[in-house]
């Protein structure tokens, strides 16, 4: 049996209802491999911020089976990604979940595939299928990254630390949809220009923090590295000022998001300097592309989502210009590793 | 007041009981910016991985003042590291623990700064403050690392959490100095040679995984980006195959971190792959440095310490090679940022 987004509410009821007798669930992991483990990061942040005394952690899958939690079992929640259901250590991680007791969460895109026999919850999210996922028709608000934020939102709520915006939340999850298409619409111009600019570059930084580092940190990886053959690092914008900032010039390239809600500022910040010592500069600011008009206290989860979802412009026009598709791999599915 | 890393055991028993009669310590805060945060890394991993209830989180200061956990208060401690007691952030987050009334633990290696005023605990330092850090004549477990790791060894220990390897982690603390030392003096020579052969390079990625990975980031941030303005990436030996990898070609360098203990597998995997494709690459093993000796049981919290005392040695010959020493900067201290 597999589930869908809005069952999430229901899952993370019945894993309560399950476990009270055992004494709760005190921890959630979210656990996955790059793009996977990426698109996670957005839950990992509101835990972080929201709760007061569930245990959580955001780890790659292949550290998480070699050096596991000691408390990870029969109190714990896992939510895996894995998008086609066979990343060994991904399935490794669900199997020890299986082992262990845990409550087995798997977001992916396929309801047949290795990992769900280790799942207790199959959840199938939305995904943009299209080449270079240019079609935009999906409901946003149903991705693995809303996903695991939903399961993060559902637990705090349900247990007594509660979630105060827990109404506000679901308000912009219903509005990130719309948000989101209009943005892509809205870069749609700049990024053919961006694509000129820098399809000569041999590298590329992007630049974020809050939840929205885990979109930064996924197009650095998956996109300018794995399907650019790009040098690129994803910066925490906040981070940038201790060490980073010196390789600045006028000539380096950076791709900066601006995000919407508590850690703006030290995205603005980063923004100064730049213009000041950069001069190549991509700005994403979440502001413009419409993200303020989701509530101030629940903002700052949606900005992941938002970048997330514009890069694909950007990422098409660049790799049209370069002559380079994006599903081009040398290694990857090719050689064993 | 300041105290030495030996008083740790102390301070943590201290807060333990004034926090007694308000409901104790529940979270526990590694906050800091850059090299700084960066050395809290492996006593972030240690709580993840041997603590079943006590909340905790690494932060960057100023992600951390802006986003600040809700239930950050009195029952919580914060360990900042601020090496000289002047970075803003830093201050602020130290003021804000302050008036939240959590307990301040303020790692240093000035007694006399502006963030004194706000710890309730001064811990000054081991530190090596000779040129390019070579003279390796001091108490390396003193370090920033070591005393942030002590922080969370005595908070598991004192509490009814229990740390079932306390004897076997001091042991190991102990033996360490004398691991770093030996380990130094056995890469100088391959050092001199690692000079030679990437002093033209205009990229150098660093890679690693546990505990160590904090180090991989610190050498990338810190010296590759900062201190010799290349560009530069500190990526996760788990991750390398989910996007990274694709970069990999016979002309980019990597120096990868082999660690002792349960995330070595990862590590060797990677090396695997790096020595069929990458040719260029520079390989510190804890095992060959000697980490070993240090029990299974704790050795992981170890790797970094090592890792992130080896590299001085390789710094100092790179920078000499490459005619840019080390503490050469065109933005940090010298203009407004």
């Amino acid at each position: 049996m597999t589930y869908k987004s809005t069952d999430i509410k229901a899952i993370v009821a019945e894993i309560l209802d399950a476990k009270k007798d055992k004494g709760g669930v005190k921890s959630l992991y979210f656990v996955g491999c790059g793009g996977s483990l990426g698109a996670l990061y957005p839950a990992k942040t509101f835990m972080e911020k929201e709760s007061a005394s569930i245990k959580s952690a955001w780890i790659n899958s292949n550290e998480f089976v070699h050096s596991t939690p000691k408390d990870f079992g029969e109190n714990s929640i896992i939510v895996l990604a894995c998008h086609k259901g066979n990343t060994p250590e991904t399935i490794e991680a669900a199997r020890l979940g299986k082992e262990k007791g845990a409550a087995v969460i798997i977001l992916t895109w396929l309801a047949e595939s290795e990992i769900v026999e280790f799942g207790d919850y199959i959840v199938l999210y939305s995904f943009d299928a299209s080449p270079d996922h240019l079609a935009g028709d999906i409901d946003y608000s149903g991705e693995k990254t809303m996903c695991a934020l939903y399961v993060a939102v559902e637990l705090l709520s349900q247990t007594e630390e509660g979630y105060a915006h827990y109404d506000k939340f679901y308000e912009g999850a219903g509005m990130l949809t719309n948000i989101i298409r209009k943005a892509r619409a809205h870069v749609a111009e700049r990024s053919l220009a961006f694509a000129k600019e820098y399809k000569n570059d041999p590298v590329i930084y992007t630049m974020g923090s809050g939840a929205g580092y885990g979109a930064a940190y996924m197009e650095s990886i998956c996109i300018f590295m794995e399907m650019q053959w790009l040098d690129s690092s994803a910066i925490h914008t906040g981070e940038f000022f201790h060490g980073p900032f010196e390789i600045t010039d006028a000539n380096r390239p950076f791709v900066i998001q601006i995000s919407e809600g508590s850690t703006r500022k030290l995205d603005e910040r980063a923004l100064t300097f730049l213009k000041k010592y950069a001069k190549r500069i991509e700005v994403l600011d979440a502001k413009e592309l419409g993200l303020s008009t989701i509530d101030a206290s629940v903002v700052d989860y949606f900005n992941h989502s938002l970048f997330n979802n514009v890069y694909p412009i950007y990422n098409h026009d660049l790799a049209t210009e370069r002559q380079h598709p994006l599903p081009t791999r040398r290694y990857m599915w090719k050689v064993e590793y």
